[in-house]
């Protein structure tokens, strides 16, 4: 493997600034980066996408984390999907996360399945897939392999994470164990550990796909199958969970499916479960079913209040970093009583926090909607820091 | 099925003051009913459980009308699971809804899998079970079957009627197409239309069913199979729905299942998991698959609004009856605001009706647990009303 690592790591060199979209870099070539689990990873292969240019003294860098199914293809058509990328509102020339003005990072975590390591990267041992050979990562170990990326991109300062959902979780991670590499962060309609009622509907969500038979104990692979209908279910609870009621009924209220009468039969018959059964379908064609085990288990794992003794606060302690915390009025699976939790504990460590509850009927994926309500409280705290930033360094030069 | 329609009614006679526990009566046998997707059923059967003596005037009946996988099992030791039945908090001697004063009724479904009428009886013209063949029944023929046992009971007016959840639905539907014979109704936890959000979590339930490869196209009964990772999965899925996420922050939080420390695998970590598998399996042991699809969708079409020209105060119109109209706070599937909308329509309809909304952290399971709130707000509407009925004879007699 350290070979094929090798050649990637030659292909598209340490050249940075040339990164194309969807670079591969091999990490961990020298030494091996311990994981929460006690097993050590070397010579791994992240994918992230680099947006805009890093300048001279690499301090302009913002580093974007990625939801549970999201990726590191921010804008542009995405390779599988063919549709635009997950954050083409806020990220571009001109845009609030200006690719003008900043280097956009963003890399799709380890357990993933967009070209990071993940289960169903190749076993050097054996030479098949992982599957569920693969370790159990963490958010953390997660945070750790991005921490390697913005090392090999010689990066000392982030300006910026930011995240939605899992991705507001690694934010909260980075800040609270790399918090001198964050200028500024913001989480994101998350919470810093995740509920029971959160890892109810992740261990369904296990169960749909592990109940498939064509998942074969998570060796699909060599069987040629792919646990399809498991993976539909599973996505379509998932996606419930990421609307609000209010939102879905002025979607779709009770409205029938190219029919005027309801029809006493087992076909859809409502708008509602016709998009379900789209957004199934679809996610299939894109997402790696062991993969999505992975990443829902390092999310019902992630419990920043126990790593820090109990205390939240603690792992905030002295922290420099700008915070603005952002939650959705209707998110039912990170409600606002989450973000709460966690500017309370950047309260109580004197950090400098902003804290914004958007009103909206999108519920938790409005981060990812037309909602220009959060867009300019985003807008509003990037100038604020930028702002912050200038005078920071008009202080140190005199 | 005529010839063992009248064997059963033999047995068991009109005589229903010796109804006997888990007792079966077949109905429509001289007059076919009308089922709302146009096909008429004669001579089927409801399975239905009878509680205490009717008095000599018929006037001491109570309905009790079970939710989604409830049954008519109301006290004593259930024959299929062995437990306890589903309301005896309530119903009993000496309690709520005494059965030293009442003659309490509670019938199966049509579409259930506990006796009545359902897509694993016999279809007499093949001899093989219904499955998919039998009809799509909605809330509307539910009551009309319940109609029938009650004129089977030769009673003209019901006491009370009284549910919860799809069991509230009935109520309302009692309420409104049969408002002479209801002289007090208690609709629990329920709403006059499914809500788009309760549609999508219904139909992931049947997709998760049907998914299942043992599930056969519904024929699993003639294959010998049972999809029962399918059903389980469902099932997980609904009784997250059925809890508030407080409920189960107190009962599980992110407690560990018989472990110090988190596994890194994918057995079970937490006891919410575990909670969730066992819920799951014991279903499988109890519930008809196909039932699930029928009954579920007769929730999913049941919009009493739009039966009433989009104007649910038309469906109480001039309505004596007395309502008395139950939510819990922590009822998100089913929630306040629903019972508000029924609430105003009565309003609107000049109907007495008292409204209580019960502060408890249980959700909308609440009805079937130990809430003391909930059963001093039904103890007091069951004696007030029997106060009035009280009073109302003595009127009449003078």
């Amino acid at each position: 493997m350290s070979k094929i690592s090798k050649t990637i790591t030659a292909e598209f060199g340490p050249n940075y600034k040339e990164a194309k979209i969807g670079d591969i870099v091999i990490l961990a070539q020298d030494k091996p980066l311990l994981l929460d689990c006690g097993k050590e990873i070397s010579s791994f292969p992240i994918a992230y996408k680099a947006y805009g240019t890093l300048n001279e003294d690499k301090s302009n860098a913002i580093l974007i984390c990625h939801g549970l199914t999201g990726d590191q293809y921010l804008i542009g058509t995405h390779p599988v999907t063919r549709k635009p990328g997950w954050w083409e509102d806020v990220v571009g020339e001109g845009k609030i996360l200006d690719t003008n003005k900043y280097f956009i990072i963003c890399s799709n975590v380890i357990g993933g399945c967009m070209g990071s390591f993940g289960p169903k990267c190749i076993n050097p041992e054996t030479g098949k897939p992982y599957n569920l050979d693969f370790p159990v990562v963490t958010i953390s170990d997660m945070v750790r392999a991005q921490k390697l990326l913005i090392e090999y991109f010689g990066i000392e300062q982030l300006f910026a994470v930011i995240g939605g959902s899992m991705g507001g979780m690694l934010t909260l991670e980075w800040a609270a164990k790399y918090p001198e590499c964050v200028y500024a962060a913001v989480p994101i309609a998350t919470a810093a550990k995740h509920t029971a009622q959160n890892i109810a509907f992740h261990e369904i969500g296990r169960q749909a796909i592990k109940a498939d038979p064509d998942w074969h104990g998570g060796n699909y692979i060599a069987h040629r199958t792919l646990p399809s209908k498991g993976l539909a279910v599973g996505r379509m609870m998932a996606h419930v969970t990421y609307l609000s009621e209010s939102g879905l009924a002025r979607k779709f209220g009770r409205g029938l499916q190219d029919k005027e009468k309801i029809t006493y039969g087992f076909d859809t018959d409502f708008q509602v479960e016709s998009y379900l059964l789209h957004q199934g379908r679809a996610f299939v064609n894109r997402f790696d079913p062991n993969s999505y085990l992975y990443i829902t288990k390092a999310m019902d794992y992630f419990d920043l209040d126990a790593d820090y003794g109990g205390m939240l606060a603690n792992a905030f302690k002295n922290t420099k970093t700008r915070f603005c915390v952002i939650s959705f009025s209707s998110d039912w699976l990170f409600p606002t009583s989450e973000s709460k939790h966690v500017v309370h504990a950047l309260n109580a460590s004197v950090a400098r926090v902003s804290f914004v509850e958007v009103d909206t009927d999108k519920g938790h994926d409005a981060f990812l909607l037309d909602e220009p309500e959060f867009w300019e409280t985003l807008d509003g705290f990037m100038k604020g820091i930028a702002a912050s930033r200038f005078e920071d360094n008009i202080r140190k030069d005199t």
